[in-house]
């Protein structure tokens, strides 16, 4: 028998995932499709917008990933076209067929309409976000420094974060810790310390996936490293100038967008039920209503167990993209394909240095001995040993040191005529 | 008696040296002005380019490496007007007075009067060039992997590096390793060693600043990499189609610059005599003609020393800066300046992976054993312990694996709207 064409569209978690199971296998041939050549460590993104670490230590290139897989073949291309009906894939790179497809082009983030306000406010999915983000915040000092208007001053050191989630927390925990300690000798003029983050949440409540008592306890933490935590609070608007908020304004240079993700654009095209966000409603094995050969995995998806859609995260996508995979073997060997069961590890959040909120089952870990917990779990999944090796190193360092390791204002424009600060 | 301010423009090696002089005496009170927020480890800049090494990895914040001097303040921005009269400088900063003056903005390359290169052949100055060739010569591979014609495909797989100096042959080597070694297995419808690596130099031989003895030796080491020296061969044009040798086309995705350098604009303010490069004849002592209050130092400056003029290498910056700041202090005391005599500690390129030429006085080391002293003092030189611990591991990394740490395709758009395949 011939082997089945498989083509995975994304190699995020759950693509890569899904690809590694496949690999192993010589009943199919795996084509792997992405906009980029590497895999993003999504979860330690905020660490490169905060100048943690560098991008090369939270991605690995597809390629070197999956070189070993015989069967595998990687390509670097953007899908604009799914024809569910010719079994092909179309881009810019040409007409990609397969006999069986998983798609997992997860999701980016959303104004929920408000496009504009991307300008103001970057939010934090790519490495190119992460990398403008940490451009922003470092030359917000910078220009603070260099300042003599007070008033001006006051809003280069006004830092605002919108969204109250994981990664909104992460990012004000980062920030309140680097004004209090990494930069507190680097400057003349101006006093670090005497920075302002907020963190803007329209819930009532910060990590609202989290318990109450986890909530709690992150919030005590951000006000321990100086973060004011708004919440119940409603953006209305954002500009070059600063965050209104119905009849309030807060004057900020740097605005961060963590407020709300949509899905990957290629769902539009699946034909199939979605919810409001655009999440596709799949079948319990993952496949697509209608279309056995199809499946898919990750963000996109919108999967309800036990009453309720399961969260959009790391874990979620790398056992569905395994699970797909397998789906696809058996629906090749002509097996019943098996229902997917999200198996909840636990979720955690760091905050600051040395400070985390963790939840394992009914269990709750806070403090130091969470975050130690955050560190392990997260360098345990970290792909590829080097990585690993370095973000170890970064972290041992900057512990001791309360250094940033990456504090580089890197410009947009290569050309010497564009060369000009900006 | 009031401490005397002196003003750093630029902090190279020269303005970093003498920045670090200047904080042990509190006669002076010291500003360092730079466009960037790091001092760039310069020799170590190709390796970026070539994927080997990460942008923070040869950088550093200048706040941070002079945040001990109580004496120093670190500026962020453009000088872009020098007033000698009025012991000024000016820009978007506002306005800076001096009592003493040091001038060490540097050399950028340069095309010769053909600026319209520079879109299709990037030089190598900048991080943001190192990470934009590096983008090129990823973005080479990717697509060549995905072409099906032929002919398309050999261009994207011919790689022309422009100019026979250290950093030419640095990166005309890195190219050739990558090709034969570090891509080997990782693609599937090209075959990585099929690349061409070409060398152009328009002189008679490569490293034209080494001797000839060493040059021959840099020559059997590239061509053992796969890589084509041209030597006596000068480029008449580059566009998006190759490169031009008089009658002669060679078809090339992929070209760098590395011919040529000019000294920084600010030169044609300081009202001095200059060479035809435009390089500042200064005093024996580093002072401008006329002017004992500023010095110049570093690439910028032409100075002849046994009727040679010095070359543009890190060892003579940092050696100037030093001198210049000891006469600034000297002439604040009231004492007599002295006159600047380089110390020659010798020079070295590397080539690939394990090769490099080295001379120490009349001392000449090949292969192996003068690649382990690049490594060694490439490494005691980068500033920052942590950096060098870096540097030290992501080579023995790289070493044992063949590997590549930052192969990262990194886009110059942050905005999703924007975050198209280009």
């Amino acid at each position: 028998m011939a082997a089945k064409s498989v083509l995975i569209l994304g190699a995020g978690f759950a693509g890569l995932n899904a690809a590694r199971v496949l690999g192993k296998d010589s009943a199919v041939e795996v084509t792997v499709l992405d906009r980029r050549n590497y895999h993003l460590f999504q979860p330690l993104l905020y660490q490169v917008a905060m100048a943690g670490l560098s991008p090369a230590e939270i991605a690995s290139p597809i390629r070197s990933l999956l070189s070993k897989q015989k069967n595998t073949r990687v390509l670097l291309g953007t899908a604009e076209e799914i024809s569910l009906s010719e079994k092909k894939v179309k881009g810019p790179f040409g007409e990609l067929a397969y006999d069986y497809l998983l798609v997992a082009t997860g999701a980016q983030h959303s104004y929920f309409g408000h496009e504009e306000w991307e300008d103001y406010a970057p939010g934090l999915k790519t490495l190119e976000q992460a990398t403008e983000i940490r451009r922003r915040v470092l030359m917000a000092y910078e220009l603070a420094e260099r300042e003599t208007d007070p008033e001006k001053q006051k809003a280069f050191l006004t830092f605002v974060v919108i969204g109250g989630g994981p990664t909104g927390v992460e990012l004000a925990g980062a920030l309140g810790e680097i004004s209090r300690h990494t930069f507190r000798k680097d400057f003349r003029r101006i006093d670090p310390r005497r920075t302002r983050v907020v963190l803007i949440e329209a819930g009532a409540r910060i990590l609202a996936g989290f318990s109450a008592e986890s909530s709690a306890h992150a919030l005590r933490d951000l006000e321990k490293l100086g973060v004011g935590v708004w919440t119940s609070t409603r953006v209305t608007k954002v500009n070059a100038e600063g965050v209104a908020m119905g009849e309030e304004f807060l004057k900020a240079a740097t605005v961060i967008w963590a407020a709300g993700v949509q899905p990957s654009s290629l769902n539009a095209q699946l034909a199939a039920p979605a919810d409001k966000q655009g999440r596709v409603k799949v079948q319990p094995d993952l496949s697509l209503p209608g279309h056995p050969e199809v499946f898919v995995a990750g963000d996109q998806v919108l999967y309800e167990q036990d009453g309720k859609p399961l969260p959009g995260l790391a874990p979620v996508a790398m056992q569905q993209g395994r699970l797909a995979a397998h789906n696809i073997l058996r629906r090749i060997r002509g097996e019943e394909t098996q229902i997917f069961r999200y198996v909840d590890r636990g979720q955690m959040a760091t905050i600051g240095r040395s400070r985390a909120v963790a939840e394992v089952g009914r269990l709750r870990f806070y403090g130091f001995l969470a975050w130690l917990a955050w560190l392990f779990v997260h360098i345990y999944y970290l792909i590829g040993f080097k990585n690993r090796l370095f973000v170890i190193v970064q972290w041992v360092w900057a512990y001791m040191a309360y250094g940033r390791g990456a504090r580089l204002i890197v410009h947009k424009a290569w050309k010497l005529r564009e060369d000009r600060e900006k």
